[in-house]
């Protein structure tokens, strides 16, 4: 199995295509991890969440580490990590524009797999649903490919 | 989407059938969240790394989260998460049996998929190479199961 650091033009490859990611976050130096559904666009990655344990946590502490992996050939994979702070979007006018720049971005996965969230209903801008759109803007990116050989 | 809370045997069957999870370490509240493979016996979740960030973590902050996930039919899933603290497994004769232990879940697995580490040679204890055998003690278990319908 050949290892090497992929660069940042790959890593926003692999975080572009994918859907599923594994978003960590802390507090007290104890962490948390759940699987979340997400949006890439503009060094951003864009997700919504019923209010809970994550949310609570990312309040308090916005730095977050997310992981996405993506698998290439029979025992290959790539794996990202995007390291960045968390954003709410909050429904005001001030993040209006960016709520629905989110949530255009959303609306285009069919398949939601979302622990803690319920499908929302499609076309619709969750006005009153309890629902929370948020963003992680991304600070740095690393990647690590690897392949059964030196071509990969 | 029906999503329940899973009970503590549903938790430790998906756990005990999975091969990859995603481990969360922190340190200084910087959240560090990657792959690994794993065995889970005893309520305990052992692996083994090449030297790098997450051991680093690890040994300074012994708190970590586990997340599992299972495809359970066309939309369900199921996802677990441990919480637990890492023990390192030195190469020390206080550990050798635990070692030993570990390796012999370890070594069933065909197919690794480790970022930062190396594909071990099977059937060897490997004496002389830099990998790292650990575990994590699992302290508590909570899991979240869905489903497109309410038999889930």
């Amino acid at each position: 199995m050949f290892i090497r650091e992929m660069t940042e033009a790959e890593c926003i490859t692999v975080v572009t295509s994918g859907r599923l990611a594994r978003l960590a976050c802390s507090k007290d130096d104890r962490p948390y991890v759940v699987p979340i559904h997400y949006a890439y666009a503009g060094r951003r990655l864009y997700s919504f969440s019923m209010p809970g344990r994550k949310i609570e946590l990312m309040r308090v502490n916005p730095h977050v580490c997310v992981q996405v992996d993506v698998a290439t050939g029979a025992q290959g994979w790539k794996s990202v990590l995007l390291y960045g702070q968390y954003q709410e979007l909050p429904e005001t006018p001030q993040w209006h524009r960016e709520r629905r720049y989110a949530w255009s971005l959303l609306e285009k996965h069919v398949n939601w797999w979302e622990p803690g969230g319920l499908k929302p209903t499609p076309q619709k801008m969750l006005g009153a649903s309890p629902h929370l759109f948020y963003c992680i803007s991304v600070d740095e990116m690393t990647g690590r490919a690897a392949a059964a050989d030196d071509r990969g």
